[in-house]
């Protein structure tokens, strides 16, 4: 879909409307999006956003992904209170991957951790090597 | 599927041979997989990992993801010389993401760009920021 900026010179644009309903959604229309501290780099989490929560993550500044598993608008941290705030937003070269530059508050984890990717894959193991920042318990009730 | 390891202490582990049978592979057996430049902290793209291409990656330290287009195993960098070597292999909480830190030997990209995520959503324009470290011909030929 992005073959078009593929030989853009750097610095060169189009208009992002006309890009934002031609982008590859997959048959559920959805795209993946990666979060990434944009201080630290660390690699916090992968979700998925359509175009809705595109939109208005752009508008407002505050992420806001699809949740899959409940067939809506996902506010990051509107449970939680953990939420991110958008730094910068990409696209990758075809335009069916987005890079989300965030400052996250506290962790992005439901489970407590900073990143959800805590599950180290090494010498034929899965270790987990982070800890929790808060007990998950503290950030949704005991329920 | 790593419900399980949630809880974890820090140091914890299980056998990995508990666990690759078991993720949450998509309806075409598929995981995606965000590979990082391990020394910079640069998300350099996402691509998609089967079963047997995480194994080859884990025995020969070499990133193998697996091509939806081709429909078979992509060596990366077995027609552009631009390999990726694995520093380290994490999954996330629900194991449904992996995270590859990588030394990438030139661009990531087959843009000759070193990352894919050059596109950049911004003041309502989709901008390239970033320019190619090698002339795509030059990594595969000018067919």
């Amino acid at each position: 879909m992005l073959k078009q900026t593929e030989k853009f010179e750097t610095g060169q644009s189009i208009p992002w409307s006309e890009v934002i309903e031609k982008l590859p959604y997959n048959a559920d229309g959805l795209i993946p999006a990666i979060a990434q501290q944009f201080d630290s780099k660390e690699v916090l989490m992968m979700a998925w956003m359509n175009q809705t929560s595109i939109e208005e993550t752009l508008d407002t500044g505050r992420v806001c992904y699809y949740s899959r598993s409940r067939q809506q608008l996902w506010r990051k941290g509107e449970s939680s209170g953990q939420v991110q705030l958008l730094k910068e937003m990409r696209l990758d070269c075809d335009g069916d991957t987005i890079l989300l530059q965030v400052d996250q508050t506290g962790p992005a984890c439901h489970t407590g951790r900073k990143s959800c990717f805590y599950n180290l894959i090494k010498d034929g193991k899965l270790t987990v090597d982070k800890s929790p920042l808060i007990d998950p318990e503290e950030l949704y009730g005991n329920s």
